[in-house]
């Protein structure tokens, strides 16, 4: 019995950031404040990089939960933003809904805050509706291990595939040659060991 | 292939909580026990807000088990409460099976001490009866990760859906208009992050 | 959909302990010495408190792997011992299996060291038989953490239950009322919180 | 040569609280919130419970660090409270090292967020102006384990001695039967197992 | 049910070593440098051991990525060398794939860096064209825990048999009679705890 | 500058084991508790293994802090045993203190829950007095690891010497050829390794 | 006996960045890169806004070690910087020596890679030399924590204070007051939870 | 006050490595057995390397400590070799000290197994003769961390420094000058990364 590969098409996806807001940040403990911040704002360079429709959603965004982080809104000034007025679960929103149908797209990468509300329960909807879902994981955040590790247990029983967003970065490039260029900047931004090759390397071969 | 996505309703819901007696606390060590008596208290915290039937179950309290904590017995004062006589799996117990089939309720919300039997035990029970059974995993303890993990994997390969207190409650809640405020309240008081941030709003709102 | 319950039954359940030998045990540092030595000792505990028929296995004794511990040998003395001459999968060694199938048992709960090897190999070749395999994830060892779960997972998506000692004895035992003072004992012996819990129990019974 | 026990003196100490402020406590990332929120309490009951002198002090309270923990507040209506206008070091300030010596008190214990900073800064001018300082390290938190580490050593070299909130109540009482009541009051509200011990011995006391 | 055990035939295994490379290798944080060099030279040894057709490739390597690790080009000379020229997924490149078939095995072992690209692209890949895959858990490397068990999760839902080192040497080798000496060699060189063993009882048994 | 070397003497050592109660032992969480009861009971066995004089005292046994482990009463029954009627600090016992005093010991070695309490505060008081003091840390447990390191860091900067119950044992017997059966006996009932190593010794020896 | 405060002022501290090239950087594992790569330019970041001398020195850049850190290089393009030609120890290199000294400050602040040669070596050497030696302890980065620790104990023992970078900058501040936006701007930038505060507070302050 | 730097001088220094013995290494579990190996082979290698006299000592070898691991035994063919015949701390054996005195060298390095006992008591020894000790951390093993923090606690307080094998190694060296090529070579031997740094810069420099 053989498995086919669902496998990430940059012309069949659109990218969810769910709830990355100024206060909710505060409850992310599974993940510390320096690399969290680098892996959101990498899952967002990555949707830019790859020209993916994404789409920002909020929960309350004018009491405790704040604001959404602000990189995030300047990155995607003309992309479709649901503050909801109240739905826990993005997915019973319409507008969030309709703006995903509305992407045409049928692979849904995901990110959120946290991890097991806002990120699971629009997951566990999409997928009953026949989407195909990637969760972003070291994208997406929560209280502790124990909270993310049940979090993801339920999500893969439900049929999520779980990526972390370099992954996701490959499996829609593809092929380096595509632009190594575009994707070696997304990567050194990001990735200081990456980065720390890349300047070696043009150092050595700046001195010949 | 599209999964249906079995999800908790207020309506379908009771709560289940064994064991959590003084002297078999002593046994949880997976999880410090500030933050297992949180958790705890916010699981009974929750059940009590949703006015979900809660039923309580010890197994030999008046040996070393120990009392049920006592702040359990004071929240739920007319739950139906089953003191065990000998079996290890609630579910043996005519009582607490009757008990729980006279709620009505299709969808089971457990937590207990320990994880892998007082809660495992049960859950497999109730799954072979056609019930859906949701572990509260961080209001369930054991005595240490091993355990706990084995005793997840067990549960989750049955059919038990793994979640946290908050996701159960945020699950339940569907959407903050609702009730802003008493949602609001029981994360105040079982999730000090959650809190500082309504503090630090209210405050700044107040100093207008 | 319900899943039906496989749940240990005293009468259907046989102890496979393989290759705990003083050698091999230096390799196991998933699990720090003390505790381990515990978990694999309370397991042959109970094996004999439920009078389950018991199996021990040992690769290459004579050799740097070393000799079974003492204590399961002396907690044995009338247990088949089968010393394979150099199968690494115990259950390619007929006399193993044959005595296995000797019990006429059809639950096999099995523990030893390393778990990748030792435990895994004969668990999927039982399950392949139509065995049901119930893994005592605490009294079996390996190198890391890493090891340890590649084997579980592999296990388990073959079929395996995976559980620590102390839901299998929970599990078998079913009703404190069967024997309390025995299974107190078993407890007691080797969990020392447990003992405690027993003891300031018994001193405040005496002081009255 | 022996050393002279510089020790806890209910008659001779002073609590400073030093900016444990809403905003604040969402850097604090060393003690994880449950434990951390109890922590703080649990030394702040302390100080009543023991009728120490009390001084309470923020930094910019009015901006994005936040108001105090209103519990702090309330437990302390009468405290000299001192509102920093920019002091980063709380010593800089002349109206809290006023408070200070006007308590008349040389033993100074102290908590605060973040650990090397809020706390080790007055700290070490307390120490440098001959008062003896007690720093209470389960009380006082900081980004993560290696600029607590860091703190710690700062202010041990300069002399001050680190100790946890329920050693400094223990110093304090001396002997239990000074209020046998009270001090078990403390302690099983916010040590849980402690207050397990207790309600299991209270009902098989009761059980006679 | 029975399950059937898809167990490693020396007949029938091939192995792919991919992106081993000495730049790339600065990304691998999930297990420490010394082990995991010590498990990748370890699984290369094990190929030679067992005789297994082996395949290297790589991605770019005359760029920051840098080349293969000297030891592995050392010890495959005749291995088919796949020099990617840009495709991510070594599966996307013809060559490896020819050269993966012209070894006409079922049966894939595979380990790489990073674990979520270069390990479960082509895995995944593999397995939807019936092939039967084996990750080398502990040779494939990846930034950090997350990533690590995001990338193990999609496999194993793939189909993939997560294993270490260890246990594939086990398996193939099936019977410690089929050379005693050559895998003892193998052990001893990569298992300090096992050469250690080995060296005691030959000095043990020298002394006689 | 050359540093004496206070080294443990046999003839003028005494062993002071102070409030391992079975209530008190729930509290112990920095080491896990199969390993802190062998502990406890490794330091009793080198005790009186050396034939040291040794003093017992609990403090409030008869209440909710539970008797002393019925094993140490056991094994030392003629030892001085102070029920201390409500000091916390042992040394302000009089009885505790004339006990130590009178066996004319000028080393100290202590061990005791909690280790900021019940061990930090005689220690201190001792040190104060002149006397030489060995904290044995492996056997004196507290909450977390942060109250154990404010507790060692007080404790060493006051001139304790920090020490775990092995190197106690090793800096008292000096010479394997003292007793090399007698140490062995007690290296073997504590520490699994050794054990393994010894009974594989044996059974190669014997197989000869 | 009062301890003199050994306080960092801006306007006698000097800060040395000894070897943070891209290669070198591949060895520090004892803090993640994410954050490593952050508290490097945090550090710098506080050196340019106090407008504190900075030296920037580098062993062998043209080699394997490869060159300083880009963004390094650009923030401080007028400083001076010793490529070393081989001395392992900055402090053996008579230019970086007279270098410090041309600074003519006595508080030296040191960050580098890794910690306990390239931070350690001039450390003792400048300490030696009567300078007051400050390490930031977090911007500093090596093979692992025991290396760390043992690092900062010979420091300490030679009379370093161990501070990190916020600490650094908090003291030299002194007070908001000064300038609460720059200081807050530098905050902000490297401490994600500091931002979403500042962040948080402004939305709410804009909604008035 | 300045600090006189206590700095290893090449022609002051002896190598001691005690009782790195097969059996005994099975004790060590505070570093993992890959690392650990590495570790004492780069410090043996450095001792060879720069030409350091080096003493052999074990402690009952032909019992089950087992014999010194083979690797040590060839790196140093004529170097003194103690076996002790029963004493404990190396010190207390003549010949051993008469051959450390032997060779003129006031800085003694010294590395073992364990920590606690084989390393801290010889090392408390010579310091009470006026030797200068460099503890090389990371090549002395124990049971686990606290008891590793307990001996570098006792140690450092009697003056012995604490080090890791690669500061020792670049503090003997000074200057890479002196050998570039066998500093180098003994760097990548020990440390992947290093040599992962060299084989990629190579590879760059042989393509020009």
């Amino acid at each position: 019995m053989t498995q086919s590969y669902n496998r990430l098409n940059r012309e069949d996806a659109a990218v969810l950031l769910v709830d990355h807001q100024t206060g909710l940040l505060s409850l992310v403990r599974d993940i510390e404040p320096d690399r969290f911040r680098n892996n959101v704002l990498a899952t967002a360079g990555l949707a830019r990089y790859f020209g993916l429709p994404t789409i920002l959603t909020t929960s309350f965004e004018d009491g405790p939960n704040g604001p959404l982080v602000s990189e995030l809104k300047e990155m995607f000034p003309d992309a479709p933003y649901i503050a909801r007025p109240g739905q826990i679960n993005a997915w019973d929103n319409e507008d969030f809904v309709r703006a995903v149908k509305a992407t045409g797209k049928k692979q849904l990468i995901i990110a959120g805050v946290v991890t097991e509300v806002c990120v699971a329960f629009p997951t566990l909807s999409a997928l009953a509706e026949g989407f195909d879902v990637f969760v972003v994981t070291d994208a997406s955040g929560t209280f502790n291990d124990i909270t993310r590790n049940a979090a993801w247990s339920r999500m893969q029983a439900a049929g999520a595939q779980l990526m972390n967003w370099f992954a996701v970065a490959g499996e829609l490039h593809r092929d380096w040659r595509n632009d190594i260029e575009g994707l070696g900047k997304l990567f050194a931004a990001h990735i200081p060991d990456y980065s720390n090759l890349m300047t070696s390397f043009a150092a050595q071969a700046a001195s010949r």
